[in-house]
């Protein structure tokens, strides 16, 4: 009789009490830290890990740093075979003031307009790779194909675009900033093999002119889809646009389209020369262009070599939508695509402050217990089961956790009311909404007045 | 311009939609199950199984089958040094009607008592196995260790407990039939370590006789909480009980417990010989006993061997509480701590018809919304984050689903009605509730008589 404490409680305790402590613990200032992605993502954990000290070194695919922010003409893949993991096309914009997307110590200059061009961000994300000396740690045209957990230590191997040679290295800590967009999503629809006109997705448009004096349907009425009509819709001789921008917000004050921009409803089946929509009326056009957003892409990873559920609607479980709970030396940036760009930064220094070893995760099962409260409360608030990965509703509450947690930059409620306000101006005035001029002048507190002029760029290539 | 299929877009399709199909597909009337555990869950895998003209192995760690349900008076480990899986304990009767826990085709006969005793149960499942010939394919004495995904089918690792020789064999379908009961949990209370007394979990408790005269803390009161609160009652001297069965359960009529019965709430902390409670009380006693209930222990998979997120609380992503969604060659039977056993009879049915090709699972994003959107409805009805395992309130509505998608029996509502009368009972009555008989007249209607007598098992061994 007594306590006899059997060899399984004690391996129990064992596996789930100093499981995280035991492999978090290993990490040394010596560690090595893996990057993956040298986009928006990837060069803001770059700037982290360097500011903690960590050696680390940014695996990229393409010959250049900035991701989807660089814009090329060709589509698919470049000529060493490798897709074109870019969405920029001519003329792009921002659609949220740069103060939400500037890295915290590398603002845009004072007077710089609140919306600058894509080709423009590039240049400040090249200014800023540069400012903080990072291309030295970032190994261009190394493509990610296989990331495995050994039992002690990540083995991450690439294929160098122009030998093709596998190359695999040791990593202590692994950080996925892989991009959100480059895995085109494309809806079925009925009769889709019937329709013999031009079919693309928007990861595949470059520039409004390939589409002067042609009819068009466009697909979709979120960010893309809503741009792409602005910018083509005086220019094609005729815009069908399917879309749910009404239904969606009540508060859309369509522009002063021209009368070619015909808007409609849901798609309801393709025809040999066009479409039917769910209001049973017909169009004829020549090209489709399906602005249908982006599916996870994680191919370089799965369950049985991260312990990380990914499909391309998910991607768990992860702690803070950033630390995989079953192995917590990798985090992901990005996953949670949230509209403000410095959940990135944020998320980025989270994850370096981690490696840093700046701060300790709760015990395994309170992870997992944290991360079913948030799926369920993602439910509440009314998201789809495939929104897992959202931040949810309160978007400051996050910030105001992950700082009181890592003791990281508490991102102020500054930024969120600018993007709440850009999104109310963009329904309201898809046009001219970019003619704003925002300054932030306290954590609560910003200015904005109308100030239409030209683009000055700040930053050179 | 126009469509051109990128790599990656074709790539993410293939992974996506073609994946579960074609890992099931390759399932032939010659591939082998494997099926963990010849417990009450690993007989009735193994039995449909055969049903389902299937090729299957049991493997099992020790040396009889029955699992929980057989009596050892050992407590840790057996002869070979192997965990002893039982929580038998001496006068142990079921504490549901044996109709909810019978298999379909093997009942017990007319006129048995609905209450039997563990003895009698025990018999109940050799007798089953007898009369099924399933003997010949149980393998005992060889303890699953380690259960592998080769990314074709299943390497499957056990120990020979004799000869501690390791084997690997190959499987095509796994059936994780492991026990729910395995690994005791002990909560941790301030001054644990102070305590003088002896310390044990139910899981080592064998015999009331052993408690003759003793004073005794009894900690929980769910069912076996209760159940040795009524044994230990008349026989300790003293037998102090915190629990929280008053709290949880306003219809809790207490037995006529002696005067040496001390109903207590939490414990606060411990002394060097014995507690003081949350009302600030205090009691000396020589012995404690925790009733706490048990940790999922599956230390023979992980996220990487099997896509399994498991911890002591969790096991995940599972279709239906059954099937992994990330490698669906493997299912779980009795993850869902359900009080209805039928429940695991169902849950092996569905197994078989899943492995036996009878019919088709949802793509792998599919069958992920519906576990998300399972766990959402879990905490709206109540539920613990913890019990993301639990089917949920409408036990009725998940034995029509399984019926409707696989083709499997359907169980009528009568076993929940009984359960549910008899979990009332048990609150109502504590002392007699074994007394009642249970009779099946339809599928939503029973009958019960009070009609105490003495047991007369109408199996031997």
């Amino acid at each position: 009789m007594g306590y006899r404490p059997s060899i399984i409680f004690v391996l129990g305790v064992f596996i789930n009490y100093f499981y995280v402590t035991d492999v978090l613990a290993k990490l040394t200032p010596t560690s090595r830290v893996c990057i993956i992605g040298a986009g928006y993502a990837g060069l803001a954990a770059a700037r982290h890990m360097k500011n903690n000290g960590l050696n680390f070194t940014v695996f990229e695919s393409t010959s250049y740093i900035g991701g989807t922010w660089r814009f090329d003409s060709r589509t698919g893949t470049d000529e060493f075979g490798v897709p074109l993991f870019t969405n920029q096309y001519k003329k792009l914009r921002i659609n949220t003031p740069y103060q939400t997307m500037e890295f915290g110590g590398f603002p845009f200059p004072d007077g710089t307009v609140s919306f600058p061009s894509g080709v423009c961000f590039y240049k400040y994300l090249q200014a800023f790779a540069r400012h903080f000396d990072l291309m030295k740690d970032i190994q261009l045209n190394s493509q990610v194909t296989w990331v495995q957990w050994t039992g002690e230590d990540w083995n991450l191997t690439y294929t160098k675009s122009d030998t093709k040679n596998n190359v695999t290295e040791q990593c202590d800590f692994v950080v996925v900033a892989s991009g959100e967009f480059n895995n085109p999503y494309i809806p079925k629809f009925k009769g889709q093999e019937l329709f013999k006109g031009k079919v693309l997705h928007s990861h595949s448009y470059k520039d409004a002119e390939d589409y002067r004096s042609k009819r068009v349907l466009l697909i979709g009425g979120r960010a893309t889809g809503v741009d792409l009509a602005v910018q083509l819709s005086n220019i094609t001789s005729k815009l069908v646009h399917s879309n749910h921008i009404f239904r969606t917000f009540k508060t859309f004050n369509p522009p002063n389209f021209p009368e070619t921009y015909i808007n409609k409803p849901d798609l309801k089946h393709f025809t040999p020369n066009g479409a039917v929509f769910e209001d049973d009326t017909a169009e004829d056009f020549d090209i489709v262009i399906y602005c249908t957003g982006y599916k996870y892409y994680h191919p370089f990873l799965n369950h049985l070599s991260s312990g990380i559920t990914t499909s391309e609607s998910y991607v768990f479980p992860l702690y803070q939508q950033i630390v995989n709970i079953n192995q917590p030396t990798m985090t992901f940036v990005g996953v949670s695509k949230e509209i403000i760009s410095k959940i990135l930064e944020v998320q980025a220094e989270y994850s370096a402050a981690l490696a840093a070893g700046k701060f300790e995760l709760p015990p395994k099962d309170e992870m997992l217990r944290q991360w079913v409260d948030h799926v369920h409360t993602l439910r509440k608030e009314g998201f789809r089961a495939t929104d897992v990965n959202s931040i949810g509703t309160n978007i400051d509450k996050y910030f105001a956790t992950l700082h009181k947690e890592a003791g990281i930059q508490m991102l102020p409620p500054v930024f969120n009311m600018m993007i709440s306000f850009d999104i109310k101006n963009i329904l309201e005035d898809l046009v001219n909404f970019r003619d704003y001029d925002y300054k932030v002048i306290s954590d609560t507190q910003y200015v904005k007045k109308y100030n239409p002029r030209q683009e000055v760029c700040p930053f050179n290539t």
